[in-house]
C-alpha cells in the first residue's frame, strides 16, 4: 500500500509542483488505486506515473476549490478512453454533484461508464469489506473534509512448513484454519488454528485531511495513525496568515501529528511562494516538532508500513 | 507576430502533446498575445513557454467541447497572481457564461482583475483599431465557431535618408508626410509624402478554426489568408468517422486550404490515436493536396509573414 503524491502545490501550479492530488495504491491483489482531490492536470500526472484510469474505484474530495477540484471533469472524461473502466464513485461536499453534473450539460460530455456522485457529511462514507473511510469537517474557509481510512485487519498466514511436517495437504482444511478454526484429521490427531496460523495484522489507518486551520477534527481523524498526510502552506512566522485564509503553518501541522501521535506525517500543499530550497528548511523546522516528518514533491511514493 | 501552439491533441492529452490552446502573440510594440482555447492544462504549457499570463489580452473560444475549455477556469484564476494583470475579454460562444460563472461560484473563486465574458454570434466580434475579428459559425457536433483576425494596414515608413538629403529635420511634419499628406516648406518648396513615404503594408490575415467538417464558412473564414490553422483530427480513409464526429480528414483540411487560396496551412488537433511517425506520413499525404502545409507539435513557433 502506497501514497503517490500527484501535486504537491497550494493555489496555482509551478514549474516543479502541481496542484493537488493524492493517490493511493491498494494492496495486493486489489490493484487497483483510489484519488484524494484533483487539481488541473491530475490526468497529465497519472500519465507519468504507472497508474492507469481504469484501475481508480473512488476519488475522494476533500472541498471545491479550484486547485483540488479543477482536474476533475477532464479525468473523468478521460478515463472513458480506458478499456475495462468499470464504475466510479466520486465522494465530495456538497456542490460536487452541481459542478460535475453543471460542467458536463455544457460541455456535451457523456461517459462510457457509470458515475456514481455521492454528497458527503460528517461520519462514515465508505466500507467496501476491506476498508473504511470516514469523514469530519476541518477549519476552512469553505466546507473541508479530512478522511481516515481505516484497513481491515488482515487474517493471519497460515504456517506451510508445519502444515507439511503434520501431513495435512492443501484442501477445504486450510480454509478452515485460516479461519480460525480447529480441525480434526481421520486419524483423530486435532490441528490446532493457533499452532498452524500466524496472529492476524491490526489494519492499517491513513489520514488524508483537505486544507484546514489546525482543529480538533484534525486530531481525532488521526489519532493513532501509521501515516497523516497535512498540508503545510506556510512557513514558520505566517501563523496570522494561516488563521486569516484557513490553513496551516509546517509547524502546526507538526504540532497535530504529535497531538495525534501518528507514526509518520507527510508534508503537502506548499504555497507557490516557496521554492525546493526554502521547503527544505521548513521541513527541518517541522522536524523540531515532529521528528517523523517528510516533504512531499511531485511523483514521490510513500510506503504505509504494515502494523505490526 | 507568432503563433505558439500549446496543445495539438484531439479529445484527450498524450505524452507528447497536450489538448487544444494556441497563442497568438501581437507584434511589437504590443507585447501581448491572444489565445484560441485553454483546454486543461494550458496554464502548466504557459510556463513552459515564454508567454506570461498578464500579457494576455484576450481569449476566443471555439466552442465548449471539454478539451477546448476545461483549461479556462484554472488559467484564469492562476493569472489573479500575476503583477499588473489587467482587464482580459473571454469571448466564446452562448453557454460560455454560464460555464465560468457557475464554476466560479461553487470553488469560491474570485478574480483580481475585470473579466469580461462576451457571448458571440456570427459577425465582427471585435475592432482594436489594430485588428479586426469575424467569427462564424462551423459545422461541428455542438455550435462551434472559426475566427477571421484581421490586422489594419500598416503605415508606410519614412526614408529617413531621403529626408536628410532634403534638408528636413525630425518634427510635426515628419507626421504629416506619414499620413499621407504633401507638405510645402517655408522655402516653398514642396516634399511630396509618395516621395519620401513607402507605401502601405496590407495587413495579414491569420483564420484560426475550431473543429469542424468541412463546410463553406471554413472557406469564406480563411480567403486568402496568409496563415490557416485547420484541424486534423483523422488521416486518409477516414471520412465515415470525420462526418460522423464532425470533424476532418488531413486531406480535407488541405482541400480547404486549397480552395481558399490561403498562403500556409497548419495542421493540429490530431486524434490520441496517431503517434509522431503516424502524423508524418498524414502531413505527406496532405501535401500532395497543399504543398504549403505543417504539422503543429506542442510548443512549436510559426511565425506570420508579412503580407508583400
Amino acid at each position: 500500500m502506497q501514497l503517490t503524491f500527484l501535486g504537491t502545490s497550494a493555489g496555482r501550479p509551478t514549474k516543479d509542483r502541481n496542484v493537488t492530488s493524492i493517490a493511493l495504491s491498494l494492496p495486493e491483489p486489489m490493484n487497483s488505486f483510489w484519488l484524494f482531490d484533483a487539481g488541473e492536470g491530475t490526468q497529465h500526472r497519472l500519465m507519468g506515473s504507472k497508474l492507469k484510469l481504469n484501475k481508480l474505484d473512488n476519488i475522494f474530495v476533500t472541498h471545491l476549490h479550484g486547485d483540488h477540484v479543477y482536474g476533475l471533469p477532464g479525468l473523468l472524461s478521460s478515463r472513458s478512453y480506458f478499456d475495462g473502466a468499470g464504475p466510479l464513485k466520486l465522494f465530495g461536499p456538497s456542490g460536487i454533484r452541481a459542478f460535475i453534473e453543471g460542467v458536463f450539460r455544457l460541455s456535451g460530455t457523456h461517459l462510457a461508464y457509470d458515475l456514481e456522485i455521492i454528497e458527503i457529511t460528517s461520519g462514515q462514507i465508505l466500507d467496501d469489506g476491506k476498508f473504511k473511510v470516514e469523514a469530519a469537517e476541518l477549519d476552512h474557509r469553505m466546507p473541508c473534509f479530512g478522511f481516515r481510512i481505516i484497513e481491515y485487519p488482515q487474517p493471519g498466514q497460515l504456517n506451510m512448513e508445519r502444515l507439511a511436517e503434520l501431513g495435512l495437504a492443501p484442501g477445504p482444511l486450510y480454509g478452515k484454519l485460516k479461519q480460525g478454526e480447529d480441525v480434526t484429521l481421520a486419524s483423530g490427531e486435532i490441528i490446532r488454528a493457533a499452532d498452524v496460523v500466524s496472529p492476524p495484522t491490526a489494519g492499517r489507518v491513513i489520514t488524508v485531511l483537505g486544507d484546514t486551520y489546525p482543529c480538533g477534527n484534525s486530531i481525532a481523524l488521526a489519532k493513532d495513525a501509521n501515516l497523516l498526510v497535512h498540508e503545510g502552506t506556510f512557513g514558520p512566522g505566517m501563523e496570522a496568515k494561516a488563521a486569516a485564509y484557513g490553513h496551516s503553518t509546517v509547524l502546526q501541522a507538526a504540532e497535530t501529528a504529535a497531538s495525534a501521535g501518528v507514526k509518520q506525517l507527510v508534508l503537502t500543499h506548499f504555497s507557490s511562494r516557496f521554492d525546493k530550497e526554502t521547503i527544505g528548511s521548513l521541513l527541518d523546522a517541522a522536524r523540531e516538532v515532529f521528528p517523523h516528518t517528510i516533504a512531499a514533491d511531485d511523483y514521490m511514493e510513500v510506503d504505509i508500513p504494515k502494523s505490526v
